[in-house]
């Protein structure tokens, strides 16, 4: 008989750190500056994609200076790091799966930089991550995912994924692991039980001893 | 025969001018300097209240300092005022209900230092308006429907609200006034539905010409 033998892919932002509704008003200047007006509703919706998918999701294809509005983004986000703060319970839900020997990778489309960042906001750098400089394509691709799996020595289909956008829900469910969404993204359940999360909870604080 | 005589209710934060999101990273930063930790998902959720309902819907009844966290929010979201900018439409909304000769006036919770600089944003400071200063209680109090609906000559029941967050949608059914929603405030068709809108558009460049 198989055991069961889970594992956690955590994403970062949104998810273990506040920073969802930041990151809208940064991309917001980032865009403003590059010439370009997207209502910042429209810019929350492509939040949690990777650089690489957000700016042709919202600008089309073939973007000019793509690089250019990134760092512009990178560069008025990390000016106001200080703002950023942990989730509710995220430090208590790494500490539970330590403590319970669950497996975890913190999975994020976040580039090296803006990791550490959130990091120091989280409060720990003491985690195990796949970020998205490590992947050739960030969420929603699958690939962040499968390089955190690839990090833990359990089966896929016994892992978790905790995030809270529809794009974690969209990578989730290419690669056939469980969501479980998280409300303090702002996404509404709506979108992401329509995403593929099997449930909904507030904050990381509901699923201590859960996962 | 009753001739349908029809007038307009605009709300201005989130609808006419795209604040949602800047003065939920005002309010976080306000909140924390106090030494309150909310989540800016919550945070956003209360958005489209006045200061007086807001604070209590998040922190309780009985804030201590309420004013003291009000003025903190209103400098920090005055300071980045230059980041605001009209919703696709906003203007040519306005515009369109003056040629088509349909009463209309602004509806909105924001102090009057907050109205200029959201009307500076706009482009236009020619509004008619009731603001939170001029009523007892802001949003979702009807007082300021009530207050608008004064100035207009025209039947309160062949009045449109439009409003981008369920509390303009509470008020609006509290004063039997049809209510038409905007997306731009990012809260999620469902909310808007379920808060009674009859409709949910992108923003109000949709309603040009059929208000």
């Amino acid at each position: 008989m198989d055991t069961y033998r889970p594992s956690v892919l955590l994403d970062l932002d949104g998810t273990l750190v506040d920073s969802v509704f930041h990151h809208v008003v940064a991309w917001d200047a980032a865009l403003r500056a590059g010439g370009y007006a997207v209502p910042t509703w429209r810019i929350h919706e492509a939040i949690g994609m990777g650089s690489d998918r957000l700016l042709p999701w919202l600008l089309g294809e073939h973007v000019g200076a793509a690089d250019k509005l990134s760092d512009e983004h990178k560069r008025r986000f990390l000016e106001h790091a200080d703002a950023l703060h942990a989730t509710p319970g995220a430090l208590a839900l790494v500490e539970d799966l330590r403590h319970r020997e669950v497996p975890f990778v913190v999975a994020t489309s976040a580039s090296t930089e803006e990791l550490q960042a959130l990091l120091d906001a989280l409060g720990t750098h003491d985690l195990p991550t796949a970020d998205a400089d490590s992947v050739e394509a960030a969420k929603p691709a699958p690939d962040l995912l499968l390089e955190a799996v690839a990090q833990i020595d359990r089966p896929i289909e016994h892992a978790t994924m905790v995030g809270d956008s529809p794009w974690d829900a969209e990578a989730a469910r290419m690669v056939g692991v469980r969501m479980v969404a998280v409300r303090c993204g702002g996404f509404g359940d709506r979108r992401l039980t329509d995403g593929g999360a099997a449930t909904v909870v507030d904050d990381p604080r509901a699923l201590v001893g859960r996962l």
